[in-house]
Parts: C-alpha cells; sequence; structure tokens
C-alpha cells in the first residue's frame, strides 16, 4: 500500500507535468484566460481521472506512454466541470482545492470561458493523439467519443443538471444515485474506457471494465460525503458540511454513516470482483478502490 | 442571385432539420437541459456555418451528403457561444434572434449547463462521423482538429475574451480586427476548413479557402456592425444600436460609415479572387460573398 501511494504521487506529478506543457502558456495572448486555465488546471487535484487513463491502458497490457494525452484531456475536463459548478450561478464555492475558486480570482465572465476553452482544449488534445501518440486515428475516434458521452448532457453535464435542481429539495434514493453516477461516475468510467481502448482492450476487458468504473465512482462519491460530514476543512481544501449547509442530500443523511460506510465497503468488493479475471497489470486499479475509501481527504 | 436565396433557404431548412435529429429529445432525461438546449438551437438562425461546410465540401467536388454531420456540430457550437455570451456576466443581452435569450427562460445556471452541452455534443457528432456518414477517422480526426482550433482559446473564444475585456475602452484598429477575426472569423474558417476536408480537398485549395474564409468573415462582420447602425430591430432580432450603447468600438465608429461599407466591399473582392481558380462548383461560395454585404439582417 505504500508503495502505491509512492505510486500515486509519481503518477501525479508526471500528469501535472503534462498538463503544464499542454497548456497554452500565459505569454500566448489572450494571456488572461490562459493564465486562468492554467489556474484552475495546475497546482493540485489528485488526478484520479488522469491516473484511471493510465492505469486501465496497463491493466489490458497497453503501452501508458500513450495515454498522456488523454490523461490531460479528462483532467481539463474535470477542471472544466469544477470551474462551471462553482460559480454563483451554480454551487456559488469560494473555496476549490484550498484557494479562491476561478470566478473570485479572474470574474464570472473569465471563469465561464476558461471553462469552455478548457472543455474544447480536451478535445483539441485527443484529435492529435495520432499524430502525438501514434494512436490509430479509429482508435481516436472511439476515445473521443467516450469523452464527449461521458461529459455530455447524459453523462456529467446531466448529473450537474439534476443536482442544481434538487438544491434544497427531499431526494429520493434514485435521485442521489442518478446525481453521483453521472456527476462523478460518468467521467470515471469514460477515463477508464478510453485508457483501455488505447491500451487495445477486448469488448470483455472493456465491459469489465466499465463495470469496475460504476463501482468505483460510487465508493468514491459516498466517501466524498462521508468526508464532509466527518473530515477536517484543511484537508478536503473545502468548508466541512458545506454540502449539508446548502441542505443538499448525502448518503449519510439518506442512510446514516454506518450503513454508508457499509455501502462503500460493498462498492470496492464490486470493484474487486470486475477485475478477477485481470492479471496482476491490473494491481493499481485493484489497490486504488481499496485505497478510495480509506483516503482522509 | 434570386436562386441563390431559394437554395439558402432550402439548406437553412434542411439543417434544421438536421439539428432536430440530432439532438436530444425533450422527453429525454435530465429533459430541462434538453429543452433549453433545443430552444437555442432550433427555429431560427441563418444558418450561415453549417451552409459554408456545405457549400466548401461542393467547391471541392466532396459528397455534400457526408457535412450533415459538421454542419450540425458548427451551428452547436455558435448555439452554445451565443447562450454563453448572452449571459449577464458577458454581454447581458435579453433578446436573441427576436426572442428572450437562454438564461432569461432557463435561468443562469441552466443556460451555462446548455451551452457547456452543446459543445460536448457537436464533438460527439463529429465523432461519428465515419459510423454515420462513411468518413474515414483519419479525415474525422482533421475535422475535430479544426472544429476545436477554432472554437478554442486562440480562436472563438479568445475572441470573445478581448471583446469582453475592452468594454468601454477606446479600442485600436488592431484590437478590433483581433476581436472579429477570433470570434467571428475563426469558427467560420474551421466550418470552410472542415467540410473542404470533408471532400478531399488538396493542400492548395484548403489554402485558398481559408483566405476566402478569413475575408467573408471580416465581410460579415463589417456589416454586422454597419446593420448595427442604421438597421432595423425587428430585422435584427435585437436591440438597434446595442453595441453603441455599451460603448462597443464598431468599425462604423472607427473608420466612419462610407469607409466601413468600402472596407466590406474590398473584402468581397477578395472572397472572389480567392475563388478563381475553382470551377462553377463553388458558385455558391461566390453567391454568398457578393450576398453577405447586401443582407438587411
Amino acid at each position: 500500500m505504500e508503495n502505491f501511494l509512492t505510486y500515486w504521487d509519481t503518477t501525479a506529478e508526471k500528469i501535472e507535468n503534462i498538463l503544464e506543457e499542454k497548456l497554452p502558456g500565459v505569454q500566448v495572448m489572450p494571456e488572461l484566460i490562459h493564465e486562468a486555465m492554467r489556474y484552475s488546471t495546475l497546482g493540485g487535484g489528485k488526478r484520479l481521472r488522469g491516473m484511471l487513463v493510465m492505469a486501465a491502458c496497463e491493466a489490458v497490457g497497453g503501452d501508458v506512454k500513450q495515454t498522456d494525452g488523454l490523461a490531460a484531456a479528462v483532467e481539463m475536463v474535470h477542471a472544466y466541470s469544477l470551474i462551471h459548478d462553482d460559480l454563483p450561478c451554480m454551487d456559488d464555492d469560494d473555496l476549490r482545492r484550498g484557494k479562491p475558486s476561478n470566478h473570485r480570482v479572474y470574474g464570472d465572465a473569465m471563469a465561464v470561458l476558461a471553462g469552455d476553452a478548457l472543455l474544447t482544449l480536451a478535445f483539441e488534445i485527443l484529435a492529435q493523439m495520432p499524430e502525438d501518440y501514434g494512436i490509430c486515428p479509429s482508435v481516436a475516434i472511439k476515445v473521443i467519443a467516450e469523452l464527449s458521452t461521458g461529459a455530455g448532457s447524459q453523462g456529467m453535464v446531466g448529473g450537474q443538471v439534476i443536482d442544481i435542481s434538487s438544491e434544497g429539495k427531499k431526494l429520493t434514493p434514485q435521485t442521489l444515485d442518478y446525481i453521483h453516477k453521472h456527476k462523478t461516475g460518468a467521467l470515471i468510467k469514460a477515463a477508464l474506457r478510453g485508457g483501455a481502448l488505447i491500451g487495445g482492450a477486448s469488448g470483455k476487458e472493456l465491459e469489465l471494465l466499465t463495470s469496475y468504473g460504476e463501482s468505483l465512482g460510487m465508493a468514491f462519491q459516498i466517501t466524498d460525503d462521508i468526508l464532509d460530514e466527518i473530515g477536517h476543512a484543511d484537508q478536503l481544501g473545502k468548508a466541512i458540511g458545506a454540502d449539508r449547509d446548502k441542505g443538499k442530500q448525502t448518503y449519510p443523511r439518506l442512510y446514516g454513516l454506518e450503513k454508508s460506510i457499509e455501502l462503500a465497503e460493498a462498492c470496492v468488493a464490486e470493484c474487486l470482483d470486475a477485475l478477477k479475471g485481470f492479471t496482476c497489470k491490473a494491481n493499481i486499479l485493484r489497490y486504488l478502490a481499496t485505497f478510495i475509501i480509506q483516503r482522509d481527504h
């Protein structure tokens, strides 16, 4: 497990370097938007989604060096979604990853545009995968299909729609599930499937990694909810109880803390089950599933 | 010229039908965002960008039936940009295409998300081009590269950044040029280049259509500025002098009306010049350039 944490740190640093290289520099015109894009993409974050891209490629025996573009692209999509989610007209959050959120620094207009530009850049990077990493164009096209479906109105954005439409309302467990599966789960699934496609996954492998991704996303989100109830502000980088204060429904509020922990553990068991037929090359995904519910931030 | 107007109407209707088919229905969950996406994409607009995709493909002797996906995608990118531009934190416009702007109907949060989802859907549609229209994946990838570059922080979004950063300031002609070339010109250029790539354009043809697109974008924008000064509100679908009222710099304000008209005419001459070596299959592009400065809305 200690080795795994070292691996995570090393990988996060690697992804940070790729992002640093792929993002336009602050001297490129228009300077301010590139500064805003870099502000919210660099210098923080767990890089979970980028790591999932790489780990899925490795799990199916692919060449991890080919995944740099997709790893950067999913992290950019994640960063864009956080910038837009934090806007005053959305979740109205002032703090993100322990620093002022994008619109608090650059203003609402620039935050909207920086998010738009990050989403667009993600697809530009994916379109360059054949040239940059020797990925076959027919595979690159499939990867673009995965990311766009996962990020769109029936994926990540759809989850945010239901989330903001539900604020202050009493949610059914079904609605809470929908929000989590889409808002968090869809991008996690796209990261895994995209990485696996680059690695040359078979149909069966793709299916199993999809099911791994669904359970992992759920475990991750339940743990996030639990941490929001019991965690420490300095570790989370946002105010404790922030979700509770807004009257948002969470797993602990719906099922109680103990039952929530049980649910998260069941998800991890499902993750490991999905990986049963994989070799030791899937060990990172195995460690990750176990670790994800034990983290404290 | 009358034939050309009939052609334009027919093509606009065709593009409307494609969009109708490609946009998720209002019964698809989450219903509200699909309603918002359809509200701002369907039922209006000149469909200039979609038509340019088709006309460029035809100009190089390609099969126009293969361009449906790209025509829809560029219109979605255009629609998303208008939704975000109209937001209170941006240009704060209440009216668009003669009806209340998206955020006036669905609220700011949904307008941000509807724009995000339209941009994402555009790339999803492009990723389906090989399957839907038999386009070679290596061509589809190039088309995605064109659209993402044209729409990104050094393209359309970049133009909007400089535009909002300049509001109320006295602009140099260079800055006004930058805004127009990027905010309007970049997407027009991407539409033409993308359509030409689908049609199998040679490098030389691509270069000439790029230069056509640059001049066309400029002619279009100067005419827009002129219409804002002298047009009629019911034809424009927005308040007359809206740009002037916000202290925005325009061509007529910078150069005077007469000189602006001359500039637009010079752009049209450049358009026709770029098409000199093309066959009669480029006639739509020729008519369009001539027409674009004569329109009244």
